[in-house]
């Protein structure tokens, strides 16, 4: 799985294809917050310009549950998890 | 259809909300770049305060050309469509 973060979308599309190249036929990408977009760029730039036979097989969305540093309580997160398959 | 756009989660929360009520049983929340996050917080409030009968049919990823201001160009922008049904 590669969890998407702060750093620009590249660095996770490299992750990706390394994840591929060590012959994984399956990579998830998992996002929460703002970060969401950035994952469904990343597997965008991935199916068009890197890995034309990977299909996004499956896409599931959720709430989470993260500890919020300002009110030291809980609050809900929106989730994104896009799994990619190889030659699907 | 329902175009996530600029304003607070909330406001298209109650658009869907309004075309449910309106006998609808099938809305479409649809977003593009960083506004997808906000299309997936949406489905989360519906589903989690809202709407308990409602569920996520289907979800669509993809990408879309659209008219650079800046370069005159054309860009490449992702893009979302979140298929909610009642009753499903």
């Amino acid at each position: 799985m590669v969890l998407i973060g702060k750093k620009p979308p590249m660095n996770y599309v490299l992750a990706v294809l390394t994840l591929f190249q060590n012959g994984q036929d399956q990579v998830i990408l998992k996002a929460r917050g703002m970060a969401i977009s950035k994952a469904v760029d990343v597997s965008q730039i991935l199916k068009n310009r890197f890995l034309k036979d990977v299909e996004v097989k499956d896409i599931r969305i959720g709430t989470e549950q993260v500890d919020n540093q300002q009110t030291g309580g809980k609050s809900n997160v929106s989730s994104i998890e896009i799994v990619l398959q190889r030659g699907a």
